[in-house]
């Protein structure tokens, strides 16, 4: 009997994989040249796929590599001379502010305690820094910064380039691309993709950016997968260095069926799903939802505290092949993480609150 | 019909391909934590098969990347403070050496025209490098470098460290890898599979060196697959960051087949095959042998140049479903590509000799 998935990613594969699967060995995709048309058309197809989905410019860039911490190390290599500020909610964003100060940044930091979120009104922006780092669902906590509050926080800083990481949330949230500079994703979470590829999007002002920062002695951009790399072999649908092109292939067929089904049915779904997570949590004798401000509850990842070591309900749950995440770090034996992504479908959370009951 | 693919890679798919991203399916490889006992075996088991196929010594950890160029720059990284050099005989040689410059590492080169190889006795080290940078398979050239001729070089420069690119030749080269300090290679040459993932070796003196650079101040080893942080989590076969994990499953199923079969019996079947198509080449009225001196003929990667545009030649194969590569950069019109890998099979040589000859 198969296991379902309800980790935070690796996740629950997309119903239709293992036919996309077979579409792309019957093809032969592992074999195609990456310089070749039926590459640039794989590219090209997953890119307007994208677009759709997630409402992204004809402007932006659309770049793929190997994973999104691969992405963290590109912005600030590609976007900050000096200065980095990042907002600090829980392990993933605390990784992204650490990679500042391996590569010699000045990495300002706002912090969080565990399981509390950021609001607009509170960001203080240190005034030199060039980039503002912001953490739309942070995997490890199950805090989500709000989209209006991501817009206003941009609108208020247009000086300075604002990247958001979106790895555990994207395409759910509804992020103005137009106006945000940078995001990116990884494909192993709502995409419902295995693990292997990073989404990097970017807009003419990053690549500005990079170009300049390029020619300035004393700094680099790195050598791979630099921006102006990326996007010069962009516009000819082509990658710098072979990629997982496999993996582009599946995610431009999982994108274009997302298209089929539409992203506001997508959306609207995974909120009511959500709905009926939290609800359950709400009044449960087992556990009790860990993010305590509603407007930071993450749609995608929903954290609980539990009421035994979490070891317990995991495994109960394993005998009915239902997988739970456990909490993240020191939270591992005190927390469980329930993905809520678009391949969870309505019955089998359904089912799982069912088993969740029967453990009280 | 299928193809069969003569490119030096993307290339032909291994023979039990599609059996095993069957397995992968059946056992939910991409939705499996990378945190897991699972991914820890699936890590073991394939560092533990790529050790008996390539001799890899215990000492030396393997690791995983995005891609071999991502290898590049983290070599370049993690074990140059200032100077590197690099023996280039073709383009991705010559990539190699271009990251260096990008890094604002001091990068020495030592250059041979098209098609010409390298011998130890006129490599000329420059005092001060630190690194030496060596391509034993240039794909775009199908030139090699003898694998006495890297060992003599290691002798002869023991303070210094010896990088093998055997990107487009890994397993087949007999290279001691308790003499030379790293080498990487990538999975979609002669394994036979999908593109998406680097494997990198390396000995503890290479991690010596980058935690000593790590420390240095105005430098920098980079923030993501920092040599540091890929050994520390392969201590318990983990890595740090979501890698390529069925990749890494596909790639120990791989190795686990190959050292069933044994390597010397691949070695000797890729030297019977590479030594059937140089014979043809010698007396074909439609091509040629590419690289004059024997010794640095390519076994995997054979390169000719042709009597008509290398167009016609590949369109004619292409009716006959075998895909060639054409010549790399400038020599795209006036060369063929031939991959000789292990998924080659005998037959498949031989019949694509038989469709050559109809051309003459």
């Amino acid at each position: 009997m198969k296991n379902i998935y309800f980790t935070a990613g690796p996740a629950e594969l997309y119903p239709r994989f293992e036919e996309f699967v077979k579409q792309a060995v019957d093809e032969q995709i592992g074999s195609i040249s990456h310089r070749s048309g039926q590459f640039r058309k794989i590219y090209q197809h997953c890119v307007e796929n994208l677009r759709v989905l997630m409402n992204i410019p004809e402007t932006s860039g659309i770049f793929f590599t190997g994973s999104a911490s691969e992405v963290w190390e590109r912005i600030l290599l590609n976007m900050v001379e000096h200065e980095s500020f990042h907002l600090v909610n829980g392990s993933f964003s605390d990784k992204f502010y650490k990679y500042a100060g391996s590569l010699n940044k000045f990495a300002h930091k706002q912090e969080k305690p565990i399981g509390e979120g950021f609001s607009y009104a509170e960001v203080e922006v240190p005034e030199y820094a060039e980039l503002i780092c912001t953490t739309q669902n942070e995997t490890s906590t199950g805090v989500q910064m709000r989209e209006a509050d991501i817009h206003k926080l941009k609108r208020s800083n247009q000086k300075r380039f604002v990247a958001v990481d979106m790895v555990s949330s994207a395409p759910i949230p509804e992020l103005d691309l137009d106006l945000i500079d940078t995001a990116f994703f990884s494909v192993q979470k709502a995409f419902g993709l295995p693990a292997g590829l990073g989404v990097w999007i970017a807009n003419e002002k990053c690549l500005d950016k990079s170009k300049k920062l390029a020619k300035q002695d004393g700094t680099h951009i790195g050598a791979h997968h630099t921006l102006p790399a990326l996007w010069k072999n962009y516009e000819t649908f082509e990658t710098p260095a072979t990629p997982n092109v496999m993996g582009i292939y599946l995610l431009g067929k999982v994108a274009e069926d997302m298209n089929k089904t539409g992203i506001d049915t997508i959306r609207k779904e995974t909120d009511e799903k959500a709905r009926k997570i939290y609800k359950y949590l709400e009044t449960s004798s087992l556990c009790s939802i860990a993010v305590t401000n509603p407007e930071h509850r993450s749609r995608t990842v929903i954290v609980a505290n539990t009421n035994k070591p979490s070891k317990v309900i995991i495994e109960a749950l394993k005998e009915k092949n239902m997988i739970l995440g456990s909490g993240y770090g020191p939270n591992k034996d005190s927390q469980i993480r329930i993905s809520n992504f678009p391949s969870n479908t309505p019955e089998q959370v359904d089912n799982l609150l069912k088993e969740l009951k029967k453990l009280e």
